[in-house]
């Protein structure tokens, strides 16, 4: 089938969808999440070819965001099943109002109607979707990365048995066949067919998405994430903080690029993180953390120096850019400068340091004394995510049920005339 | 003043107003209310001049839109204090958890940025856009049509000085220095300086803002809004709503511009509609209106032939088309092929068909046994509104303070990684 054709059949589905009540919804998922797991020899056999075509053109993290073993799948069935157990975020009275004219208006929440995500090299982004979309109304159309075409087309017909067992149209969750761009800019101007478009990928597609993108999108994903460490800072938090936010996953979204220390304790803290962040972890035949040092960093540690650019690059690698700064001020005008609006942090004992940090950083998620890695819908209860929005409009951060769905108004009177 | 100039000033300003509490915000929209009366004979001369220029290019019901008087000035001045005794949108928090790892996430609202407004010849939306984008944190950058373009400067100068009266740089209110085509195009490929573009007016400025938009944009106001006459409507009420709907304000958007009736009541009711709404009108002076019909009206009344286009065509005018359809789900498709997604109504005595045209009909405002013309920020009890959102992101129907601010999340821990 073409873009377009898939696009119609999606049209199509649409009311199906929005007439099923929570517990077919519900009961869809559990079958969606079942023909996963009953699937997943088919599923495994096109990651293998998937992995296979990649290695050699990608970088070893990369290559992990691609892979899937049986736990990953075993995983993808959880994430759906907890979507199944989540509160229908369709239906509910948002608001309601008696006007003095005897007017009821209530505020009800309604599915979008079809939305379209495009992803790149993660193929587990295809259940987590689609789930979210079918428990939210949503008819979803899905377009993957060209290194995981293989994967996320197996993980959708498995999805599509699940849903046409459970009695809705298969057509409730659709893949774009292929991956040219072409198919990728039929989606951003398929005005009157895609109520929502979202780009879950690289600064690449985010940007392409910006500049031709005629339906409604939503900026997600880029994360050039910042941890500022102040003079009043537990070091010890600090350095358990930043080298969490570093290390603990850098390909993905959330994970730190750029430390910021205030100057008063960088001669104390810069050497610890050394120690920690490449020696500590070279000794522990772990890849130790590339340090990219502005002058005043450099002056106190070795390492690479820093250029321009290094302060505006998502590296998702193990690479940090290091500025020292002289106080909280300067750290967010970097903020302000730099930052993708995702997910940005302070390290302090100082309350008033803190409240002048989350009052004046404009991002997302804004953090006081904890790891940016937390930004995530399901560390923040909203079961899993669509992706993490960037932008100001519609929703910011995580991206949950509640945040794929719009309202209507509802009125209802005896006659009323203005 | 170039474009690009002031919205690099606006840029500046932003931070000035954010962190301007409520009582300098309610200050500084009361300092512009007096403002606006104390300018009053600048602002009627500016409207004079409009008045001349457009007088012969526009038909009466738009130069009724564009003419200012005393009243008018001191409904805006009115309009403006309503906003600073509203409810301040900026730094609720909308909702807190403490999650099992002992996080606090808080999620606060907070302005947008800067708002930008291109609107078209009506000079009061000035003074309102200014006073919700002011409350609600924002700055905004306005853009008035050609034909309102002195009028609306004399405004902005009124409402600068207010402002700056009461502490706030005058730049938190700008207008954009002329009207050609390339300063709307300018404001709407600004990425990165405008977080959100509202471009209020007619369909061709909708559609270029949606084709050319790289900054997050809303749809407003475009308004083919339908009120369908069921089998089991009280006539006398439909009467009265068509009546209103049609005649009260033909020029707006919230206007019925299409009559659905249902095949049992055509023949008693089509026949009164054209005594209320053309021989009753012409009797007592008043403009008639047009009916245009389809062949199964016209089988029924004398009138004109509806052509193709007049089923999809906000008249805003003394015009309406009308056609017979053989049931509710016939009127519910004709408003899925049709409606542009603002305001629909039934009429109807019988609640099971009144829950089945709420439930499909997927419009922003849908009524039961109400005028269409309800739809306003005013008329839901929001104050005033900066437009009438038709798409389904971020805000659907009347756009009030609220619906001006996005959020962020601000999350605070003792030292959390993941």
């Amino acid at each position: 089938m073409t873009t377009h054709e898939i696009l119609l059949a999606a049209q199509r589905a649409k009311a199906a969808l929005a007439a099923a009540d929570t517990e077919k919804k519900s009961a869809a998922l559990l079958a969606m999440a079942d023909s996963l797991l009953e699937h997943g020899a088919d599923i495994l056999a096109a990651n293998d070819q998937d992995m296979a075509a990649a290695k050699g053109t990608m970088s070893d993290v990369m290559l992990d965001r691609l892979r899937l073993d049986e736990g990953r799948i075993a995983a993808m069935a959880d994430g759906v099943r907890q979507v199944a157990v989540l509160p229908d975020p369709v239906g509910r009275v948002l608001s309601h109002v008696e006007r003095p004219n005897g007017l009821h208006i209530e505020r009800v929440s309604v599915p979008l109607g079809v939305v379209a995500i495009i992803y790149e090299s993660r193929p587990n982004v295809t259940s987590d979707a689609a789930a979210l979309a079918l428990m939210s109304g949503n008819v979803c159309v899905l377009r993957g990365g060209k290194e995981s075409w293989r994967s996320c087309d197996a993980i959708t017909r498995a999805l599509r048995t699940g849903v046409s067992r459970a009695g809705l149209p298969e057509d409730v969750i659709n893949l774009v066949q292929g991956t040219s761009r072409a198919s990728a800019n039929e989606l951003m101007t398929a005005s009157g067919l895609i109520d929502l478009l979202i780009p879950r990928g690289g600064a690449g597609l985010i940007r392409a998405c910006v500049e031709n993108a005629t339906v409604p999108c939503i900026q997600t994903g880029t994360g050039i994430c910042h941890v500022y460490v102040d003079r009043d800072a537990d070091l010890d938090m600090a350095l358990d903080i930043v080298e969490n936010a570093k290390t603990s996953r850098p390909s993905v979204c959330n994970a730190e690029e750029v430390l910021l220390v205030h100057e008063a304790v960088a001669p104390s803290f810069l050497p610890r993180l050394k120690e920690r962040l490449v020696d500590d972890r070279a000794a522990a035949g772990q890849v130790p953390v590339e340090l990219r040092l502005d002058e005043k960093a450099a002056a106190i540690i070795p390492g690479t120096a820093a250029g321009e650019g290094d302060f505006d690059q998502e590296f998702l690698d193990y690479i940090l850019a290091v500025a020292v700064v002289p106080d909280v001020a300067a750290a967010i005008g970097h903020i302000a400068a730099h930052s993708t609006g995702h997910s940005d942090a302070i390290v302090t004992k100082n309350a008033h340091t803190a409240a002048q940090f989350t009052a004046a950083v404009d991002s997302a998620a804004v953090y006081v004394n904890a790891s940016t890695r937390f930004t995530d819908g399901g560390e923040f209860g909203l079961g899993c995510e669509m992706g993490i929005s960037t932008q100001k409009l519609h929703a910011r951060g995580p991206m949950g049920l509640v945040e794929l769905c719009s309202y209507k108004y509802v009125i209802r009177g005896d006659g009323q005339v203005r």
